[in-house]
């Protein structure tokens, strides 16, 4: 039996809490169940920061080809060592770590692309940080997507997913203000979405008719018109068109009844219309473990559903749990992908 | 010792729910802790229903005085007969029943008013059915506050509340399209209903300081000011008015984060910006015990958080747990009303 490949942890900010959420999830790997990672960054960053942490249980081993990293990981953490130097104090982001922060993720999309890695598992990076370094990408996503193809070339749609072992959710609509969410919710952004949250949720984990639950926008789902019109004039007609391609696509249901036990039993994800709809029920019921996913990327992408939390950085009180849970993910992502059938 | 005031029970909608909920209620009195109530209604209509339902443990007495049900509640349950006929068929609602529902509201606020009930407990009612009988106030709450003044008096404001032992949430928009939320949401509405909520916190829940925590509109509370203003610009000074005057109103808060267990502790009561805002995370944890608690009146009610549910009735598959929640908290609430200062 071939060995899996192991997956590919990029750095994040390293003023943040990534690089001590990499430590913690190293040390807890047996009792967790925590898959072998290479964390792509700087292995004498590393040990000065398990030493300042006191974490003895973490030996570092340097690594100059991340096919070591499996046989290495019960003994120490695999740290494929970055070109650019990491000097960062925990708390205080510095513009100096941008060449190695994107570094990181630049050689963790390669190396899952080309199948050496199993899959990436982002940790939390800050945006204004690397703005300030001349960065020019939205968002971590999307910097991702533009490498996922060649340059020049237009970047893949991709989709957010919060998941966790008892709910899964995608938000239609995302990071802007509650006042544009009517107007951005479209027919086609709807059908978009749904379609590549239907495919993923085939081909990577292992649905083969994934049921796809789909919010209202308004209180009870408008009251058949009472209380808003875009779940007749917009929701329901892109739940028709993603039926008649043979996607499980149900609603528009009342966002308020959707997310309790029974409910959560009756649809595989559930596409909320905002931000906070989809995000309100999952971090309610697991905080601590939700993980984001990005689909529609041609490789497996996970991470951590937290920040770079740089108030609490070095401090040892961050929760490890996300992270392990990303990377649980990743690996169970990375085991099916190529199981199942394209659709 | 003098014994307590009992409940008053409304009669809702006889096509709907309620008057089985009724009966399962008293049948549980015992092993759920059902404080003595009277349902206000029509003792042959029950008796039919209970007999439908193949509920032997259900004998029904008819009162003349609420006084009376205390006494005989161990053994029968008291039902306080209306004037106004009910003929209803499960799953049928019918206009011919409107005058004995609205005459069971009339009559349980009246009792309340009065201090021989010690609270209103109100069954659901469908507006539609009313409306059609001619009925004219925009809802169940308008009417019972329009009840709670004399005729051509302003009733009071009131603000729904949403109630579980775990959680507590106030929408402060409600039954409004998403779309109209952010121009309807004022300092001057976030701030008289958050007068309300605290004040009746106080002197009904017995909280000498209740903690009131302030949902941001936008996600992330709009990251100050980068996905929308309104926390900034609305949110966050009425939160500084409401401080003035010795409320502890804090936030404005990412709702997203706002409702996970360790969050949930840290304050009494959560104000949300829009109806799903609140309901969301309570329906999500409470689905079966969430209560409705209207505060602004000057007698207490609750009521389920349920509908009539038409298309169930009859048939023994509703849960009576929101119904023997609402009187389990209405029992306490009345028992504390008149203990805490006003302030």
């Amino acid at each position: 039996m071939m060995a899996r490949a192991p997956l590919a942890l990029t750095l994040g900010d390293p003023a943040g809490i990534g690089p001590e959420l990499a430590l913690a999830a190293y040390a807890a790997r047996r009792q967790a169940g925590v898959p072998p990672f290479a964390l792509i960054g700087d292995p004498d960053h590393l040990a000065r920061l398990a030493e300042r942490l006191g974490g003895a249980d973490a030996p570092i081993a340097a690594i100059s080809d991340i096919g070591e990293a499996p046989a290495l990981f019960d003994g120490a953490l695999p740290v494929l060592p970055l070109a650019a130097r990491v000097g960062a104090e925990p708390g205080r982001p510095d513009p100096a770590n941008a060449p190695a922060i994107l570094e990181s993720i630049d050689r963790a999309v390669a190396l899952a692309r080309s199948g050496r890695a199993g899959a990436v598992v982002t940790n939390p990076i800050a945006k204004a940080v690397l703005y300030e370094a001349g960065f020019r990408h939205p968002g971590h996503t999307e910097y991702l997507a533009t490498l996922a193809v060649a340059p020049g070339e237009a970047p893949p749609r991709s989709v957010m997913m919060l998941w966790s072992e008892g709910l899964a959710v995608v938000p239609v609509t995302v990071h802007i203000p509650l006042a544009d969410v009517p107007a951005a919710l479209t027919q086609g952004t709807i059908v978009e979405t749904a379609r590549i949250v239907a495919r993923d949720l085939a081909r990577r984990f292992g649905l083969s008719a994934p049921r796809l639950a789909l919010a209202g926008l308004n209180p009870h789902a408008g009251e058949s018109g009472a209380m808003g019109r875009e779940e007749i004039e917009t929701i329901a007609p892109a739940i028709a068109t993603l039926r008649a391609e043979g996607i499980d696509a149900r609603g528009p249901y009342p966002a308020d009844t959707m997310f309790h036990a029974r409910a959560r039993a009756g649809y595989d994800v559930a596409l909320a219309m905002y931000h906070d709809q989809a995000l309100v029920p999952i971090k309610t019921i697991a905080f601590d473990e939700a993980v984001n996913v990005t689909l529609g990327l041609p490789f497996v992408r996970t991470s951590p559903d937290h920040g770079t939390a740089f108030d609490i950085a070095g401090r040892r009180l961050a929760r490890p749990d996300s992270l392990i849970a990303a990377l649980r993910l990743a690996e169970r992502l990375a085991g099916t992908e190529g199981g199942a059938a394209e659709r």
